[in-house]
């Protein structure tokens, strides 16, 4: 297995410097004018979504959602609970016949409560600030407010995650038993040397979304949740800010909690990854994938492109927004 | 415009035998053995993906979700509310320096609280059931519990519903100005008729999924939502049970909030054909779905058929579950 | 029945003007030094309990709770809705066996989601703001983030709101059938003359904690919601303000949604004498409080005084929190 | 310190049995009337509300309130999360002035989503069940539907629960540093021997409320939650439903998750008193109060009893709900 990147790769004691500079190599501002909204979901075209229709060849289809529900991995962190799920009406009850409807028509109906990101979510482009600016160069107040996210909510990237998707398995690529360890951060070099090793169907280019399977999630399900959320975890390097920049990609979503290595790479560090790309590149980010079934099938017929919808539910303002993306090949 | 069904085509007075008789004719309980827990999801199967990929031309997408926010139709039936979106951090509070982390990243987050029907869903098999029984002949009471549905829970469809979508505009074919009135029932006959009018590319077969576009949504959006949620509205007639079954549909969905015409079309009835479609037929039915961008350029190009992915967000034991379907023609 | 204050008491045109005069005769800034957190509560002293505690004489108690369910008068505004109670397992589930338990224990349980202010309910000192500064000149940002109140959280209320409590059934005394109507505005001479016609049991001083009702519940509770929440109702006028502030009473609670009179007395305004008595004066409003059964009593024994217990749910960092006031005679 | 009951004093291999010999002799059904809502609060009458308020002496207040916020003990036990409490507006928003009010006025607004037993509150009459029946011979189904319990609801304990409270400090008595150790089974005799201890105003007696203190919450407190909601604790003895029903006490409550001693005691068992003194006593149970600054008074004045006000919030068909209690001294 390759190593993460030597320490001397990045210096741990500057954070705030390394995010300054990654964020002005890396910056989309003003790139698609003064109102964008949609960020890296600009390379995604028709033409894209064209392209990915046409690489279904078998109609396989595969959900890529975790579950949602009270068994999920949240703990609480900054109110994050799991999903809770209750009935307004049940099986019981109709077969009681106590409804109160004609006819022996009976019913259930049911209601949830759940942190918009407690499990497969993308990222809106109000999820994250850098020094009080929001994408775009906004004031992170002027776009997110207790309204929630008035200028980029996820509403509006309701109709457009829908093109090719490619799967990067590093994990089965680079790993143990098709698992990277906590704190094994993915370098651009492990990212092309799994293209490589997957050969043409994992070439990435512009409006494509990518799907980096680190084999956190397999190990959770064998062992239990633990410190799934939040933890340590293996994740995407800070490095890699460049070409997720470069390649001009149009999403991007993993298999763990938060998308980056965990612990982060520097030594007081909370997330710097997602400080540079979803501000300054407006890149969208997937968290929560349950990738494994998608995987184990391109590893199965070595194709590793794939039509891929992941249209986020379109809670207005929200600043995040649970999926279930589909993937068919 | 064609009437609606004459009075004498339903005995008002007898919902109970009518849903009876339906129920008898219709029936699908075993046909996909005592285990089945997809119904007519299993007509939807690889080839009919591949075919509704094979639809996609230009790459033009269209979410068919409506909002999901506090300004909805629901007015509280049964405990129905609209979706409550709040914060649990905003821009305002990254720019105020005080939410503890370091170098400078700010971020946002929030959570939902809302019936899982409250907008754009999809009925699950355990949302109706008939004289105390669910899909397939099991006890409500087995499958719906306080613990949500554990057999039929929309978890089991998360993978399946992407494939051939066809868009019957039955408001723009046999409306005013694109509108049915309310309390218009669409019976076969019509349905046939707006296959008619829109030509082959509307034709209807088993695996489809069809949607039915009254142009309800489109008054709502023009004169507030009133009695949108369960007042009066044009929707699917009673009659219509037995196209429904032969036709071998995965699934329908339409822009009212009740699917089938309302008032009912007898004395005393609350949704009779509910009653038949979902635990007999075990028929997948959207209700709230926004079909009108979709039905404008369905017009302009006589194009009535199209890639549908609508894959429900899989609240584990949910009896429906909100959805932002996605075509792409 | 005496007139609303004539309109030329009162500049409809000037509210800004008008409250920050109020606002500087009123102020209570700095009363009870830098870091209080309490405001007109410290007038509320162990005294003023143990005089409460020796008014119960019978012993009859009265709960000053309107109901909290899915029936009351939210209409959505600012996402308020009404409480949303739902079973997390029911007696039907017991019945059933399958809850899991041993030795034929069964249970129910339950959840609720609900805006804090949905019912009867103490607005916190953190609820009202006037030009972006809260009670004793704090700054509304440091006091109310994201997180909830951080200092003046109604969680330091949890243990005073317990003393001598008195009924001023303004709408007996000087309405029709007991109710006023709407936009009557209730004055510091309606005040008085309530308390003259009561007697010397409904004097108000210093620590106590004054009922006004209206009669506006009682003709909910017969007419229906209609436009409780938020329509017009009748209310104290915002010329008592001073009488609040000099009378040092606690804290206040009307049987109204705004405990003010509807419409506003200026011309474009938004709960003025709030904007007052809350961050000026830090004086305890309560809201949608149920006075008409102790009403009927004071107006039988001529009694007006009693101990009246209102602990605040202490949700903590709450601006409102929801009570069931406990009034014993 | 006394030993917990020996071995002998219960067979632990037959819960069943012990349940239904103590559920015979301490059954209160048909007590009240067969219509009776209320049980044990049936002994709380006027008389004993005027001796409660005659504890009064100096007037000062405790709240028995545990917080309720993300930062409590509950870990998701049958869906119980901790409360979730996000803000609807804040002061962050009013000082940016966006929030579309008039002359200068800002508000803040919240709401809460929170299982009703998330933390201090009293069990409802319809929170267990003995073999499918509820309080007063029941059926649990007829009692607690998906609409909540439509009998026995919360609301019906309104107005009651004001009088006479004891605190029996048995943790203090009995334990080390007033500390008894988790497993601990408090029994008549211990109780008993409290009431001596604390002596005359520790009596108990018809109608009373008592609190009975562990130390449990305390070392919470000290250590972190831990298992503290379900985990092993000290608590009543299954050995006390004698001396439950024969006080003729109007409720109880301890500074524990689950007000008996954990684990149970017996071989297979899940709160074996539970099932005894809800369904048949009809007893009030009140579960993780929080005693120590009330009991650190009554050690310091030797007085154990005081006025108790603890009205749950009525929740139209709770099973359990949150409450403030308030004791006045």
């Amino acid at each position: 297995m390759p190593d993460s990147p030597p320490a001397t790769a990045i210096d741990g004691a500057d954070a705030e410097g390394a995010i300054a500079a990654a964020a002005k190599r890396c910056s989309n501002w003003g790139r698609w004018g003064a109102d964008d909204v949609l960020g890296t979901l600009n390379f995604l075209d028709d033409a894209k979504r064209r392209e990915g229709a046409g690489l279904v060849r078998r109609g396989a289809s595969f959900s890529l959602a975790q579950s949602f529900d009270a068994d999920g991995p949240q703990k609480g962190w900054r109110r994050r609970t799991n999903p809770v799920h209750t009935m307004l009406d049940t099986g019981l009850d109709a077969e009681r016949g106590t409804q109160g409807f004609p006819h022996g028509i009976g019913g259930a109906d049911d209601v949830v409560f759940m942190p918009l990101q407690a499990s497969t979510q993308w990222d809106g482009l109000g999820h994250i600030f850098d020094h009080g600016l929001a994408y775009n160069g906004r004031r992170a107040g002027d776009v997110v407010t207790s309204q929630g996210d008035r200028v980029t909510g996820i509403e509006t990237a309701a109709a457009h995650i829908a093109g090719r998707g490619v799967l990067l398995d590093v994990g089965r690529v680079l790993g143990t038993d098709g698992e990277l360890p906590d704190g094994f951060a993915v370098t651009t070099e492990h990212l092309e040397a799994t293209i490589a090793a997957h050969g043409a169907s994992a070439r990435v280019g512009p409006g494509d979304l990518v799907l980096v399977r680190t084999g956190r999630l397999a190990r959770a399900r064998r062992e239990g949740w633990g410190d799934y959320a939040g933890g340590p975890a293996p994740g995407l390097s800070f490095t890699t800010a460049d070409w997720l920049h470069g390649t001009e990609i149009a999403g991007i979503a993993t298999d763990t909690w938060g998308f980056e290595v965990r612990p982060n790479e520097f030594d007081d560090a909370f997330q710097p990854l997602h400080q540079v790309v979803i501000p300054h590149i407006g890149l969208y980010v997937g968290e929560m994938w349950d990738l494994d079934a998608l995987a184990t099938d391109c590893a199965a017929d070595g194709v590793h492109e794939f039509l891929l919808v992941a249209a986020p539910l379109p809670v207005t303002g929200a600043v995040g927004a649970p999926v279930n993306p589909i993937a068919v090949k």
